[in-house]
């Protein structure tokens, strides 16, 4: 392999792709001192980037590819900050073939994990190393420094490690970044963390929803998600719900939270956490309301209809308990979130073979990223006390604040229901809470009832071994056997 | 094209796989007059059918595959009926090439639908005819008549429709079968009716749990279903609950549904409309809770584990009203259920170009399989009626059900939820209620979280266009303007 030939400074890097958070992290690693090359299909884009946002930086820019790779010192660090899906592929065609054996290219994009998986192979036949990598924190973040999920060979890693050290944040003096695992491990838990941003945000606003029920304020609003942002609740979230409350519009009377269509966006990566727990068999459904509750938010046509057919909602009585009650429920609710996410990074670690480390994903999202939170500390010593955790609510100290907060939790829960607010995300984390804690669920009946109509067998709880029933006969005789048809 | 050149009997038919489905659609096939001739890739398991449960009947077996295809008149008819995946594409390897340009092969195993477009593509490419054909109703359907399925083009279907509707279940007069759509449709109506399978096992688990921690015995809960399926609930699955209720353990003290282990089994067939459902943006709650269900009720060792730090369980209150109130819970769920199916068939039918007629796969779903039941009488008039009804919940007639059902609903729902039921399925059925009947949902926060941190604009409820704030600023200011981005 071939090691830097020529007297450029060191750890030069290239980046391909100049849209807003192409553009950010090009000045985060220009601050940070790394000689940097950027590249852009359309050049004018580069030429306006480097006339105004990057004037007073060092960045330079290539008109061509070829003056792009050619800029950088060898092995060559090409970080590709474009368009998930074609746009990645069409880079690396190109790209790919102009680069040589050892050089590393880095997508920092939120590409689909199985994309990943098959670009290991088609960039690996090239002798090149490929390193999926999430970031997440938005456009400030790319800016001021994200949370970076970088996953692939770790002598990719190696080679981007002291650049990607540098440019994240930073959360008790450690960089919000970490080897995540092999292959596509980066993307998985870039995915997992767009997941729990969901679950978190839907959580949020189901809190709101209540407590606007109860007719709390904007302004009442506000004060509340400050005061909470205090406490256990504290995050970026729940800090930008609060300013979000604040604002008045300056067009109209009121606030600007009150005009805004309840229609809620998204660029459908939410939905591939969902999917790939539903292929792995593991319970994430406070993350799955999220995703629907999205979805039938973007029916604002067909609800306003069908609204018009029902007699009307009810409000929820607003009493001293209820903003301590909605703020344990939504601190319970978290808790389960997070649980359900740490626990798919643990079944695809083992499925897929990352060598994902639980805690250390824990940490690296403890700045930078969207989901920030004070809770994220708890859960990084969690899993740093005890790896084998089987769920984070058995925890012992997470254990207890779910104890304590159930009743609370269970209220908010029931008088929502009661008054018709649906509280998907709420209520799905309670569900999952209680069955996860059910020493005996009802699956005995489906397991008979698979028995009866398609002989799929079932085990017992007093016996070993398979067994089949002749249920129909049974019925009719009032006894039945269980007819054993293999050993357990 | 050929058309019969032999004087056999016309409509003659092949049938290649004889596990239990395929052993019973032969029997049923030959019970019904057609010729048939029928393959297994493992010659014994023929000559024991011939031997054995064929042994009175007209059905013929080859030994080699070259033979079985001789024996059929022409346009030959072939039903392949073994396992979905790699069982199906070895089979059609072998067999494709042995047919002639108008030959009909009918898949009726229980196949992924994306697998079905596959393979319409590669058969179509050598002139053969695929039809990708449900069928439900487990072995006794299949031998005493199913519910059938059937998609594909339309020639391939007038060709196999004389068998299809005689083998099939009758309802009404009419038989369980019509023609679903084009391509993979016929595959797709099977994973939603298989999906919904999963919901209503699901939701009658939950009226059990709830019934059964209120202190009701095994011959309660068995007269209680029993009545029950006079009335609004009467279908197989309501049936057949009511009779494993009934079956006492012949091994042992008690009642057999007991000593099932609860820990539900699954093919894995029934994620598949979930993961689908994300693909499309359709939301179906009450399904997607069945699912995780199953799968948290499998890891019956860490439930048992967690159960006992937590305080113990409470009973329900045994009222006079529970029964009846748990009836009409399961049964606004089970609507909501069934109107999550319908309407993901309508997005799936314009999304795939389909051509599904709604009112016609309630019809199907009559008889035969397990989902049969009054209530789809009930969504065939429904769909009759309004062809275009945006969701079956707001069909009149529908409408005022769930309204009279939803305080009983939300009473059966509370109760669970404050006594530490997991109720998954019908709390997600009542937040779907509540969430598709609701003015205004709080995703307007989401909104405007989304273009806090990651400039994602958001639309007025009051003005046209799209506009972006700047948040941080508004807060510091105590207001600020939606600037416009782009028109609406």
């Amino acid at each position: 392999m071939s090691t830097a030939d020529a007297p450029m400074a060191p750890m030069s890097v290239g980046l391909i792709g100049l849209a807003v958070m192409g553009r950010n992290l090009a000045l985060n690693i220009d601050r940070n001192g790394f000689p940097l090359t950027v590249f852009n299909r359309t050049v004018a884009r580069t030429d306006e980037f480097l006339a105004n946002e990057a004037r007073d930086t060092k960045i330079r820019g290539s008109s061509t590819l070829e003056e792009f790779v050619a800029s950088l010192s060898r092995p060559r660090r090409v970080i590709t900050m474009v368009q998930a899906g074609g746009g990645v592929d069409a880079v690396l065609e190109n790209l790919v073939p102009m680069l040589d054996v050892g050089d590393v290219v880095m997508d920092g994009g939120n590409s689909h994990f199985s994309d990943t998986n098959r670009r290991f192979d088609t960039v690996g036949d090239a002798g090149v190393m490929f390193l999926g990598t999430g970031i997440s924190g938005g456009e400030s973040g790319a800016l001021h420094g994200p949370s970076i999920m970088p996953g692939g060979p770790t002598e990719a890693y190696e080679a981007m490690r002291p650049i990607l050290e540098r440019i994240s944040a930073v959360a008790g003096d450690h960089p919000c970044t970490a080897y995540c695992g092999s292959r596509s491990a980066g993307h998985y838990v870039k995915m997992v963390h767009n997941g729990i941003e969901y679950g978190d945000m839907q959580l949020i606003a189901e809190a709101y929803d209540v407590l606007a029920a109860s007719g709390m304020t904007p302004v009442e609003l506000a004060e509340t998600f400050s005061a909470w942002n205090d406490g256990e609740l504290e995050s970026f979230l729940i800090e930008i719900t609060s300013q979000i409350f604040q604002v008045r519009d300056r067009q109209a009377d009121g606030f600007l939270v009150d005009k805004i269509l309840d229609s809620a966006g998204q660029k459908g990566t939410g939905r591939w956490m969902s999917q790939d727990a539903l292929e792995l068999g593991v319970p994430i459904p406070t993350i799955d309301a999220a995703v629907w509750s999205r979805n039938i938010s973007a029916r604002k046509d067909e609800r306003v209809q069908a609204a018009a057919l029902q007699s009307s909602r009810l409000r929820i009585d607003s009493t001293d308990q209820l903003v301590s009650e909605v703020r344990q429920a939504l601190y319970a609710s978290k808790i389960c979130s997070y649980a359900q996410g740490m626990d798919l990074l643990r079944v695809a670690s083992e499925t897929y073979g990352y060598g994902i480390e639980l805690s250390e994903m824990a940490r690296i999202w403890k700045g930078g990223c969207i989901i920030r939170a004070g809770l994220l500390g708890l859960i990084q010593g969690a899993f740093q006390d005890s790896p084998d955790l089987p769920n984070l609510m058995v925890e012992p100290s997470f254990s207890q604040q779910l104890e304590k907060a159930h009743t609370a939790w269970r209220s908010v829960v029931s008088r929502a229901k009661a008054a018709g607010i649906p509280c998907p995300a709420m209520s799905a984390s309670l569900d999952y809470y209680d069955a996860y804690h059910a020493r005996r669920l009802p699956a005995n009946l489906i397991q008979a009832q698979r028995d009866y109509f398609g002989a799929h067998t079932y085990r017992r709880v007093d016996l070993d071994g398979v067994f089949h029933t002749r249920w129909e006969d049974g019925a009719k005789a009032g006894e039945a056997s269980s007819d054993q048809v293999a050993q357990a």
